[in-house]
């Protein structure tokens, strides 16, 4: 790929289009724009950032950048895991967060509509000012809703409510051209053309920007009860899972995990969570809008776990129990990444296999002398693996890691897996995209992007490089 | 565009594909693939009819039509309502009739993978025999799956469980050039690249051929309420709406109807509906997994409605009772169709703006002088429109009946609707796409087109006309 190096010539058009408060070119600034959250890659420095505030902006820079071949890397908070928001080429950062508008609250059709650069945590206090809930929680508030959108992002809640794909209805965005988009709207159902919104919801930004969403609603569950559960082993857990839903409850979430991350999370975090000492532990997470309704569904998911071979059930009396049982959970990712060179892979497999697929997991840690943490989502089937590379220098990490994914990625395949069930494939997991993609599909991604992007300006080097 | 014709050489080359009993090319046998269930169209004979029974061998017969550039109308059951699956150019009609096997249901993971020829009733029964439920209901249980994808087909249940998009995992379609692609599984997250089964669902088979598909299960809910509420007027029953979401109720459906389209159905199919007189209603439709439950949400729902203007709550007592009010409502659509000249738009508009929208429907109506019915899915914004030709010769129909539906989509459009909310543009609605679809994205959908089916063979004619 051939792209126009990011000159002052360059930097002074773009100041002309979105104004010199809202461009960012001194090279000791551009720092903060260079990497996301997760630790393990080199920084790649943007040319030029620019933080437009309108569609109009965002669509002049496109035509721009689009004519003079320059790529654009969009950005949200930068809260992602998989490099989708770092600009691996350079060029032109554009930055959301300029655009961080709640446009409306339509408390009649239970929707929002939002500009990219809001935070999640923004609109769920927004929504829930109202008695309205915004329910998916892809695990960090910080993230804007242009960059969960661009992920598809997931979150434990999935077992109920699906995923950043099922609440977007509609979508403004901005072709490469500079032109501009409108797909769905206020409404659930639609069945006039392709949906538009589909396609560019987890294209990780590689087609188009989008500049306005129209997010569905639902009436806010007040109530909220937690259950943790010890088994003899994580089979026993994942066993129990479909037992749950056959009765027709639909937990807000189930987590499962093993007793090294529960160790871990009490000896660095200083997070005492109870019942310690057993193999594998189950966290029930149940909402609705009675107390009497969840205080029910919970002794009946306990009666059934036990009948699954739960050896005990824990539930936290009071909400600060409560929330400190949720907190523990939120604290695995940072007790990890606090702890030394380590990796995330977020394999999505049939909820049925994850024990299976971990035993394989562990088998595959053994083979190349590498510590792997796994926990998850147990009602969606999205297991979360950490390689870490304690006491080893960073060459002998590389090199035991990149074997060790190589079969992570083909054991996740042989389950009937995909590569990513929630962060996306950004720049760190292109090399296993085939691992579950077979050819003829990866070329119609492929074919996709050229058509909406023939100059490959959009993120390149994102999910896949082009021939 | 220039095709190919049918000519006894391709259908013997077809022949040695398919095999002497899977294919069809005496003109006396070709009628019943003619036409779909709407009774407006002229007929439209395919060249011939082919029945693959495998992937492979609808990839031989797309490599095939594609090398020779025939066109390839896919086809269910036949059931649609705006000509998708009438062969307009002739050519190939590729049956999916003999792709009718349920695969697998799987009741540790909740789903079920089908081939496209199976009709919805059979994958009810056979998921609900083992407990497990496919809750979409599009309100013709004949219908193939493969029908209800082509068309995103939505039905009168979107309220609380979405639309086919929804329910629909994964996929593996066949691509014109015969290339097979997979997308998705048994899983509800996945971040792995552009969505494929995404793009293709409502593509109304002008992209590719789905030739299996991976469905979402829920438990089965056995307990079910129906409430028939009579109004003062439309805009207090369309009132009541939000105010039984806001409680955290969700309905698995919220059909109204004005005076017009009961007392019909009283007088012609001879359904004595109570409560009669009232201006509009509401049927309301409960499930659960116990008699308590639902019993106490139809109260709570009861006692809502009254707030909002509810002049009386008839709550049908016993299962028979049931049946015959909601056997009523789907007496709609046929009592309509046996009444003589008529059309059926389903345009959507966001929900809370039916009753305005009805109201712009009547001046509609008396300027054209036309009689319109409009009933339709109050939980979702879907309403089914049907201007009448009584009394009037079809030429006069036909001028009427232009001018009107003209007006109706500008109406859906000003509201911020869609053409289509669930039948799918087909071609009867091609003319009306543009009211609701702006340029910038209709001219993205034709590239996508493009891209998937350079020699437009797939369903040409559909959804839109190539330039």
């Amino acid at each position: 790929m051939k792209y126009t190096a990011v000159t002052n010539q360059i930097i002074q058009a773009l100041c002309n289009l979105v104004g010199p408060t809202n461009i960012i070119s001194n090279p000791a600034d551009l720092g903060k724009y260079a990497v996301d959250e997760m630790p393990r890659y080199d920084p790649h420095l943007p040319g030029v950032v620019v933080k437009p505030h309108s569609t109009a902006i965002v669509s002049a820079i496109l035509h721009f950048a689009n004519q003079h071949r320059i790529p654009v890397t969009p950005r949200g908070a930068g809260t992602g895991l998989s490099g989708g928001a770092v600009p691996i080429y350079g060029g032109i950062l554009l930055s959301t967060e300029r655009m961080n508008r709640i446009l409306e609250i339509d408390e009649a059709n239970f929707t929002t509509e939002v500009e990219p650069g809001v935070t999640l945590d923004q609109i769920q206090q927004a929504v829930e000012a109202k008695g309205l809930y915004y329910p998916l929680y892809p695990g960090e508030k910080t993230a804007t809703i242009g960059g969960n959108i661009a992920a598809n992002a997931g979150g434990m809640r999935a077992v109920k409510y699906g995923v950043t794909r099922h609440f977007v209805l509609g979508i403004e965005a901005v072709l490469p051209s500079g032109e501009v988009i409108h797909s769905g709207g206020k409404f659930v159902k639609c069945s006039t053309g392709y949906d538009l919104t589909q396609i560019l919801i987890g294209s990780e930004g590689t087609l188009a920007i989008i500049t306005r969403a129209i997010l569905k609603l639902m009436a806010l569950p007040d109530k909220r009860e937690v259950l943790f559960i010890p088994f003899n082993s994580l089979a026993d857990a994942i066993g129990a899972v479909p037992a749950i839903l056959r009765e027709g409850i639909l937990p807000i979430g189930i987590e499962f995990m093993e007793d090294d991350i529960v160790r871990m999370v009490r000896e660095s975090a200083n997070i005492d969570l109870p019942l310690p000492g057993y193999p594998a532990y189950l966290i029930i997470i149940l909402e609705g809008h009675t107390e009497e309704e969840v205080l029910n569904t919970a002794k009946r998911v306990g009666a059934i776990c036990q009948r699954y071979g739960a050896v005990d059930t824990y539930i936290p009396a009071g909400e600060r129990a409560r929330r400190r049982l949720l907190e523990a959970r939120e604290k695995f990712y940072p007790t990890i990444k606090s702890a030394g060179l380590m990796e995330l892979a977020d394999i999505v497999v049939p909820r049925s296999c994850i024990a299976d697929f971990i035993a394989r997991v562990k088998e595959i840690s053994l083979k190349h002398d590498l510590p792997i943490i796994a926990y998850g989502h147990a009602g969606d089937g999205n297991v979360h693996l950490h390689p870490f590379g304690r006491g080893i220098d960073r060459a002998e990490w590389n090199a035991r890691l990149k074997s060790a994914l190589h079969d992570l990625y083909q054991a996740g395949a042989s389950f009937g897996g995909a590569a990513s069930g929630e962060h996306g494939i950004g720049y760190d997991k292109k090399a296993y995209l085939s691992t579950t993609v077979d050819k003829a599909t990866l070329e119609a991604m492929k074919a996709i992007k050229h058509t909406f992007d023939p100059n490959n300006i959009m993120n390149p080097g994102k999910i896949f490089d082009l021939d």
